[in-house]
C-alpha cells in the first residue's frame, strides 16, 4: 500500500493523490450497448431472448419469475439468511420512512395558497447485479422505498443463473415490494428492455442500481435519450475513505478497507491519520487480515491503488476529505460527533470505532446506494424521495388574483410578454 | 387551432395527440458544442472572448459585473419593477423556505443511531438566458433557492446586450442571492465555462436554469461527461394543459393557452374539455385576444400545432393529462381540490378559474423551472433540495453492533463477501 506524506506533497501531487482513475467507456462498449438498444426496440423479447443466451449462457421461453419460482425461492434460502433479510428490511424500513416528505402549504399572500406535494414515480425499473455474487442486499435498498413511495409498477431485472433460475434470496428479497415484476435478464439488455419497454417487459420512468460497466453505459444512453427516463445517479467504483486518529483501532480501521477493496480491483480506498504509528499499524493489520481473505486476490489489486495518507491533524483530514468527495466516509477518531458538522461532501458517513461500513451496506436502516465518483458533492444516496416527484399546486381566489397580480403583470410587461400579463390583466378586471 | 373528438379516435391517433415533436439535436449542434468545450477547456477565457465575440456581437475585457454595474443596474431599474421584483422574492422566499428539508434520526436498534442531514451542494453554476427578452424571474427562481440551501460558491452566466452591459433587472434579481458572482457569458460557451471552469469562471458542482437549444445541449454534454456535474432537469419547450368544464371562463382559459403560446413557436398548448360549446367559445377567444398581442407571429406559430380536446367527462381528462405529464397543468373546473387528489404526474398545478399560470411564473412563490417533455413522470421542479444534498450517517456503540451486527455478518457471507463479514465479526469479538 502505498504511503503518502501529505504535507510534503506540493498542490499537484496533492491533487494527484485524490485523483480517481478515469473510467473511460470505450467506443466499442458504447457501440455495442447502442446496438443492444436498437436490436431490442426492433425485435422485442426476442432480442433480449438472444442476448441473455449469448451472455448469460440460458436459453429462457419466459424471463418473468413465476409464483412456483418465488415459491421456491423460501423453501432454498437458509432461515437464518431468511430472517437476517427480515430484521434488514424491518430497519431499511423504519429509517426510510422516517424520511417521507409530507406535503405543506404557506398562504403566501391573502386568498393565494401554495402547496408541495409529493407523487410516486408510477413507474420504476430496478436492477440487481449477479456478477461475482448475488446481492439480496441491493434488493432490499431498492425495493423498500419503492413501496414506501408507493410506485404504481416495480420491475425488478436480475440476471438467470446458468440453470435458468434467478437467485432465490433476491427473491425473497424483491417481496419487500409486494407487487414486484420479477425479470430474469441481466446486463445492458435489461436496461434496454426496462428503458425502451417490450411485449413482456414493461416501459419504465426511472431505473435504479448498480451494475457492471454495459448496464452503467446502458442507463447512461437511457439518460440521454430525447423523451428518455430518468436515472438515480450516474455510475462508479466503490470508495471508502476512513480519517483515524492515534485512539483508533488498527485493526478495524484495516477491516473496513479491505471490506472496501474487496468489491472490486477498481474499489477506491483511503486512509487519512494523523498518527504515524496508527498508519503502519493498519498497514500491518492489512497484510495480515489479507491472508486469510477468500476474495484476496481482488482486494490486493485494489489495495495496490489505494493510499494511506499521513496529514497534519484532523482539520486537515476533513478538508481532504471534503474535496474528494467520497462515497463512504468513515471518522475513526475521538468525538466523531464533533466533526460532523464540518463534512460538506460525502455519500454516507459512519461514525467513530463500532460503525463499520458494512453495518451500513446491510441492515443500518440507511440505504447502500450512494454517488460514487465525487458524484456526493451534489447527489444523494436513495431515499423515498428518488421514488417520488413533488408538484407545486398553487390557488387563488379573487382575493388572491387582487393581492398578488399587480405583481405578475408588471414582471410580465418588462419582460416583453404581453400574453402572461394579459392572462392577470383579465381576471383582475373581472375580479375588481 | 386543431379541434379533436378523444372518442372518435384509436389508441393509435390517441397516442398521436399526445406525442411530442421529437426535440432531435442535429449532428451538426452536437459538434459545435463539443468544439466550443473543447476550447474553452484548452484555451480558457480567451476563448471565452472570442465566442463572446461571435455570438453575441460585443468583445468584452472582462466578463464578471463589478459592483459599478451592479450600482447602475439600481438607477436604472424603474421603481415599479424593482417593487415588483422584492414582492415576488419575499413570496418565494416565503414558499422555498417552509420546504427546506429537516435532519432527522431513528435509533433503527439499541445503540444504532441513524441520521439523515441535508447539505449545501458548495458550488452552484446558474444560467439566465437573454432571448427574446431578459427574464429576471428566472434569475429570482435560481438564486433564491441557492442562497436558502447555503450554497458557498453562487456563479450566474447571462448573455451580455450589445452594449457589454447585463440587463439590470437580471443583475438586481441576482443579488437575491447575496454572494453571487456574474458573468456576461450565454449560449454553450457559458455552460462550458461553469462545468469546467476557467481562470475567471469558477467550476460548478450542478447547473441550473433554461437555456436555447446550445445551452440545453451544452448540459446534457456536461453531465455525460466522466466525473461530469449535475444538472437540474432535462430540457425541453415550456407546455401548459388546460382542463376546463363548461362553467370556466373562456376568457379566461384562451389568455392562459396564449400565455403558453407566446413563449415560442415550439410551446406545447392543450386544451381538455368536457363541454363542445366551451371549447368552441375559448377558439373564438383565443382568435380575438391574439389580434391583440404583441408577439402574435410566435403564439400564431405555436397554437398551430396546438389541440382543444372534447372528452367525455372530467375524469378522462385527468387520465390523458397523466399520460402526457404536463409542465403546467391548470384545472378550471368547478370544484378542482377534489380532482387534485387523482393528478399523478404534472409540474405545476393550478387550480380554479382565478389561477393563472402566470401567477406561478413570477410570483405565487412557486418555483418556474419545471420538468418538460413529460419528465414530470420522474422530476420534481427546483426547490431548495435541489440546491442541496442528502447525507446518511450511522452511529453504533458497541451496544449497536451487538445488537446489529450478526445480521450483517449473515447477509454478507451469503453475498460472498467475507471481508465485509470480518468487520463485523471483528467488532463483535471486542464488543462482548
Amino acid at each position: 500500500m502505498k504511503r503518502i506524506d501529505w504535507n510534503a506533497l506540493d498542490e499537484g501531487a496533492r491533487a494527484a493523490v485524490l485523483q480517481r482513475p478515469v473510467q473511460a467507456v470505450s467506443d466499442a462498449l458504447r457501440a455495442g450497448v447502442q446496438a443492444i438498444f436498437d436490436d431490442v426496440a426492433t425485435r422485442g423479447d426476442a432480442a433480449l431472448r438472444e442476448f441473455t443466451a449469448k451472455f448469460d449462457g440460458v436459453t429462457l421461453d419466459d424471463f418473468e419469475v413465476g409464483e412456483d419460482e418465488f415459491a421456491r425461492a423460501r423453501e432454498q434460502v437458509p432461515a437464518n439468511v431468511q430472517a437476517a433479510i427480515a430484521e434488514a428490511a424491518s430497519r431499511i424500513e423504519a429509517f426510510h420512512r422516517a424520511g417521507i416528505a409530507r406535503p405543506y402549504e404557506v398562504e403566501t399572500a391573502p386568498g393565494l395558497l401554495c402547496r408541495r406535494v409529493q407523487r410516486p414515480i408510477p413507474r420504476v425499473g430496478l436492477y440487481v447485479p449477479a456478477g461475482s455474487a448475488p446481492l439480496p442486499s441491493t434488493a432490499l435498498m431498492l425495493c423498500i422505498p419503492a413501496r414506501l413511495a408507493g410506485c404504481r409498477d416495480v420491475t425488478l431485472c436480475t440476471p438467470p443463473r446458468k440453470d435458468g433460475s434467478a437467485d432465490p434470496a433476491v427473491l425473497l428479497a424483491a417481496r419487500q415490494a409486494p407487487g414486484v415484476r420479477v425479470f430474469k435478464l441481466g446486463g445492458a439488455q435489461a436496461i434496454a428492455a426496462m428503458a425502451q419497454g417490450t411485449a413482456r417487459v414493461p416501459r419504465c420512468d426511472k431505473l435504479f442500481g448498480p451494475g457492471n460497466a454495459w448496464v452503467d453505459e446502458a442507463k447512461r444512453q437511457a439518460a440521454q435519450r430525447p423523451g428518455g427516463i430518468a436515472i438515480d445517479m450516474p455510475a462508479g467504483p466503490s470508495e471508502v475513505l476512513v480519517i483515524a486518529d492515534r485512539g483508533a483501532n488498527a485493526a478495524f480501521v484495516a477491516a473496513d478497507l479491505l471490506s472496501q477493496a474487496e468489491h472490486g480491483p477498481d474499489s477506491q480506498v483511503l486512509l487519512l491519520t494523523d498518527s504515524a504509528a496508527l498508519l503502519e499499524a493498519v498497514a500491518l493489520e492489512v497484510d495480515a487480515q489479507l491472508a486469510r481473505l477468500p476474495r484476496a486476490d481482488i482486494a490486493r489489486r485494489a489495495l495496490e491503488a489505494s493510499r494511506l495518507v499521513l496529514v497534519r491533524d484532523i482539520e486537515q483530514a476533513i478538508a481532504i476529505s471534503d474535496a474528494y468527495a467520497p462515497e463512504h466516509l468513515i471518522l475513526a477518531v475521538r468525538e466523531p460527533r464533533a466533526w460532523l458538522e464540518r463534512i460538506g461532501n460525502a455519500g454516507s458517513i459512519f461514525l467513530g470505532d463500532w460503525t463499520p461500513e458494512a453495518l451500513g451496506d446491510y441492515c443500518s436502516g440507511g440505504n447502500h446506494v450512494l454517488p460514487t465518483g465525487g458524484a456526493a458533492r451534489a447527489w444523494s444516496g436513495l431515499s423515498v424521495a428518488s421514488f417520488q416527484k413533488a408538484i407545486t399546486v398553487q390557488e387563488a381566489t379573487d382575493a388572491g388574483i387582487r393581492a398578488t397580480g399587480p405583481c405578475a403583470a408588471v414582471l410580465a410587461h418588462a419582460e416583453g410578454l404581453q400574453a402572461h400579463a394579459r392572462a392577470v390583466e383579465l381576471r383582475l378586471e373581472r375580479a375588481a
